[in-house]
C-alpha cells in the first residue's frame, strides 16, 4: 500500500523553496534560486529538479513507497482550475500564459495543483496556523506588495479571473494622489507597502529638510529593512513612516472586515514581523473603523512564516479543498 | 401529491410585503403596514395573519393541496442558522432577539426560514435578476444606507455574527470627518447614502451662501426624492451632491471589487432608480480603482426591485440554498 505523499513547491520571484508535506508534516525543505530571467521554461526545469530533489530526500530517509503529487503556490494570477497563469508581473518574464499543470506533468510524470502563492499562504494559515479552526479567515500579506487571500467553510475565494483577494487595491485616503504599482492611484498598497513606507520616510525628510539645517548624521536608510531599524533605534521620522503605513492599512482592513465579516484576520508578510511600532497603529486604526456587529473581529499574526505556502500548496490535494469562484 | 409553496415574506420598518412563490412565481403579494411601535409580538402576529391570507388567496385561485412553507426577509442582523434576529435599529424596537422561527412556527404551524432584508434581496436577483447565471455575485442596495449581500458558488456569505455584507461601512476619503450612522465616522455611508447626499447638498447651498446673494426662489428639497427632481430640473448643487456621493460609492465599490472579484455587482435600493446624474459618476469612479485583472467587471441595475427579497427569502427554500460563513 502506498502512502500519499506531496511535494509542495513556493515559486517565487527570487527563490524557489520546495518540500515534502506527509500527514500534514513538512520536511526535506530546499531553497534553490529562482531562475526568473531565463524565462519560463528554466524555472519550470528548476522546479522540476527541486521536486526530484524532494523525493529522493524523502525516499532515503522514510524507505516507503510513496504515491507523490505535486502542490504549487506560485507568483502571479494563478487560475487553480487549470493550474494556468494568467498574468504576471515583470519579475518572471515569460511566467504569463505558463500551463503549470501540464507542463509539470510532463517533466515529472506526476499529477499537479497549483495556486497563487499568497493563496497559498492564506490557505497554509487556515490549515495549521493562526486561523486554524476558523470559519472564515482573511489572509493579509504585507511586505513589498499587499496581498491577501479569504477562506470561507475551507474553501478559498478564487474570484473571477482568479483575481480575489487584491486587499492592497482599495482606497486609501492617506494614499490619496500616490501612484500604486497596478497602474491606479490611491490605493492601501501606495501608502502602506515596504517600498511606500520608504518612500514616505524620504519625503519627511525632504519634508523636514530647511536650507539651514545641519547635514543629518546617521546613513540615510536603503530599504525597508534598514528603516525598520532605524525606527527601532529612535528615529522620530522613520517611527511616523511606519505610523501613516500602518494606520492606513488598518482602516483598510477595518473596512473590509465589515464587508466579509470573517472570523480571523491574519497578517503576515514582512512587515507583520515589526514590533509595535506599526502593530499598535495598524491594531488602532483596525479598531476604529468596526462597526458594532463587527467589533469583536482581531488582527493577529501568521504563524507559519515562509512555510505557510509550502503548507497550503499541499492542502491543495486535501479531499475538502476546493476552490470557490 | 402536495406540491411545495412558499410564503415569502419582506418585514421593513414601515411595511410587510407577503407573497406566495411556486415554481420561482411570485403572486398574490399583498402589503400591509408594519406596527413597528407596537412591538416585536404585534409585528409576528402581522406576519401570521399575511401570510394566513396569502395561503387563502393562493387556494383560492388554484384550489390545489400545498406544502407550505415560510420564507423571510427581514430587517435586522439575522442569522440565518438560527433564524433570529441578532441585532436591529431603532425602527423596530423590541426586533433584536427574537427567534424568527420558533414564533412563526408556533403561529403558523409552518417550517420557516429567515435572513437579513439585504441579503434576501441579494439572493433574489441572484436567482432570478441581473446576477442570474453568475458564479459571484456582490448586491449593493443604495437608498437610506448603502448595504449588500455577497454570493459565491450559489452560498451566500453570511460571516461571523451574520455581519457579512455591510459594504457602506468601508472607509471613503470624500466622507473623511463625517458621522456615520454605525457610530463611527469616514465610512462611504456617511457621504453616498440618500440622507447623506441631501446633507451634501445642505452644506454646498450654506456655503454658496454669501451675504450679498438673492433669495433662492424654489423650496428647498425636504429628501432624497425632492433632491433627484431638482437635480433632474438643473439644480447645479443638487447634481454636485448626487455626483459626491455617486463617486465616493463607485470608488469604494471598485475597492471591493478589487478583493472579491465577483463576476457582477449588481446596484439596487432608491438610488439605483436614478439617472445618469447618479450613474455616469458612479461608473466612472467604480472603473478607475480597478486593476488589470478585475477591470471587466461591470456595474449593473438590480431588475426585480422591491420583489427581489421576496424571491430570495423563497429561495432559502431551494435545495442548494445554504448560507456561508
Amino acid at each position: 500500500m502506498t502512502l500519499p505523499a506531496t511535494v509542495a513547491v513556493d515559486v517565487g520571484g527570487t527563490k524557489i523553496r520546495a518540500g515534502s508535506v506527509i500527514g500534514g508534516v513538512l520536511a526535506h525543505v530546499r531553497s534553490v534560486p529562482t531562475p526568473a530571467t531565463a524565462g519560463a521554461q528554466a524555472v519550470l526545469d528548476t522546479i522540476a529538479e527541486a521536486t526530484a530533489a524532494v523525493i529522493a530526500d524523502t525516499s532515503g530517509s522514510r524507505g516507503a513507497e510513496f504515491a507523490w503529487r505535486i502542490g504549487i503556490g506560485a507568483a502571479g494570477v494563478i487560475d487553480p482550475a487549470t493550474g494556468t497563469v494568467v498574468s504576471a508581473t515583470d519579475s518572471l518574464p515569460g511566467w504569463a500564459g505558463t500551463d503549470l499543470v501540464s507542463e509539470l506533468t510532463a517533466r515529472t510524470g506526476l499529477p499537479v495543483r497549483a495556486v497563487n502563492d499568497v493563496h497559498a499562504h492564506a490557505l497554509g494559515e487556515a490549515a495549521a496556523g493562526a486561523s486554524c479552526g476558523t470559519r472564515s479567515s482573511l489572509l493579509v500579506a504585507a511586505g513589498t506588495g499587499i496581498g491577501g487571500g479569504f477562506i470561507t467553510d475551507g474553501h478559498l475565494l478564487t474570484g473571477r479571473n482568479s483575481a480575489a483577494g487584491h486587499v492592497g487595491h482599495v482606497p486609501s485616503a492617506a494614499a490619496s494622489g500616490l501612484a500604486c504599482p497596478c497602474g491606479g492611484t490611491g490605493h492601501v498598497e501606495a501608502i502602506a507597502s515596504g517600498p511606500a513606507i520608504l518612500n514616505t520616510y524620504r519625503r519627511l525628510v525632504d519634508a523636514s529638510d530647511s536650507p539651514t539645517s545641519t547635514p543629518v548624521a546617521a546613513p540615510v536608510p536603503a530599504n525597508t529593512r534598514e528603516l525598520a531599524a532605524a525606527a527601532s533605534a529612535g528615529d522620530a521620522l522613520a517611527v511616523r513612516a511606519f505610523d501613516i503605513g500602518a494606520r492606513a492599512l488598518g482602516s483598510a482592513l477595518g473596512g473590509i472586515a465589515n464587508v466579509l465579516s470573517p472570523e480571523a484576520i491574519v497578517v503576515g508578510g514582512g512587515l507583520a514581523a515589526m514590533d509595535e511600532i506599526w502593530w499598535a497603529p495598524l491594531r488602532a486604526a483596525f479598531a476604529a473603523e468596526l462597526i458594532p456587529a463587527t467589533a469583536g473581529i482581531k488582527l493577529t499574526k501568521a504563524e507559519l512564516g515562509q512555510d505557510a505556502a509550502l503548507i497550503g500548496a499541499a492542502s491543495l490535494w486535501n479531499a475538502e479543498q476546493r476552490e470557490t469562484r
